[in-house]
């Protein structure tokens, strides 16, 4: 299932995460996705923490990013992310980040519902699927 | 210019980098590949810091990694660094990481020569050049 | 010369800053500082950005932190920062974090006023210390 | 009890972890000073993760650090750990780095053994106390 929800989230580079270059780290990115799908999924009503409450997880098994352009310290990164698919156990996430609308990143993520317990992939929970029903294109 | 220049390094997955699943967090990898690099280049004969001590500088421009298998604490991670390919100011980089010689991740990365003034690509040092001309294939 | 200067401000704690123990790292209470701090100058007139972009910078001397308890992942940290005093080229901070009124951290950083060019101590600019005698106690 | 045993581990500093300072950022010294009493600790003959393993854990209580000179990109920091005093069900450690017999830093850190299943303070391990007793001052 394809579904259009897109989502938005603002956060400042912080001073730690620049280098001696005065870039904001290549490894920071991933951080800065895992906020913005975060806050995408909480907006679509299911928190990532409720669905560890509940005994599900869901590690990400892909990553992939495109540096267009640096960003610097005190910058405030404008993290669009789209929660684009759902196949079997797999959710892909594309994202977009944005300085005063010029383009830093993109990027995209596949992350997999697995149980807990035995760290084995799962069908995705009933209530989350439906979730995601409401936004299907 | 394609090359067989591999390099292998270990290094510890500290406390501080797993998560509450119980795994090296996802984000922690590019560290991980950037160390990688770092002595896979300073095998060849060129240290990072020399190249930035001329003002040249290596910015990724693309990075990818499939999560194969969940690095632990404590494990030791064997990372393995494929200086693959030069290609006008890009230089690609392939990864893998095992511990125990299971499979946890593959992954790339392109880097790109810049001039530190001017933050514009330039073609790459000649001695760099000289370098992996002996590892040609 | 003391002040009586406080800021909060509210951050939550990140899925990869989470360890194995459910807890956010110890070492990611340094980050939890230096944004506490930056909002807190920003606050009060003087962006810790403008500061570098004028040639001086403003690097730890001394940092102390109790950890009274565990901070969770989703958790919303509100932080506190008293921007204490100025003793020569000293700035002193002290820090509250608490969750839901719940105490989880006091802590306190010494900084140094240093010049770029020459990375020693310097007096701290003018305009800084007019900003903190309008909060002197 | 006091303890003399003092152990020393080298790290470089990676290219992540500066700052736009050209410095090591402050907040990475507690993952050093981990990796210090972790290297520490297996020396000794107790390795962490086998307390863990155990159902103990060792959350740190205190950490306070004084920077003395800056670390930059590649140095080889020379960390050493002295496991100072157990007092009860805190551990006590200090530790020093160096870079070229430069002194980079000191710091210490109070540790506190719990129970992983009441996160409770409890009582160190017999073995771990056995360990101790061999390096008594």
């Amino acid at each position: 299932m394809k579904t259009d929800f897109k989502h938005s989230t603002t956060l400042r580079v912080r001073y730690g995460e620049t280098d001696q270059m005065g870039y904001s780290y290549y490894g920071n990115y991933a951080q800065y996705f895992e906020v913005g799908r975060v806050e995408a999924l909480r907006e679509l009503g299911m928190s990532y923490k409720s669905l560890e409450d509940r005994g599900v997880m869901l590690p990400v098994s892909h990553f992939e990013v495109n540096y267009k352009a640096p960003a610097l310290y005190d910058d405030a990164l404008e993290i669009t992310t789209h929660v684009s698919e759902l196949k079997g156990p797999r959710l892909i996430f594309y994202y977009e980040i944005t300085v005063n609308e010029r383009l830093i990143a993109t990027a995209s993520t596949t992350l997999v519902f697995v149980a807990k317990e035995t760290m084995r992939p799962i069908a995705p929970p009933e209530d989350f699927i439906q979730l995601l029903e409401n936004h299907a294109k």
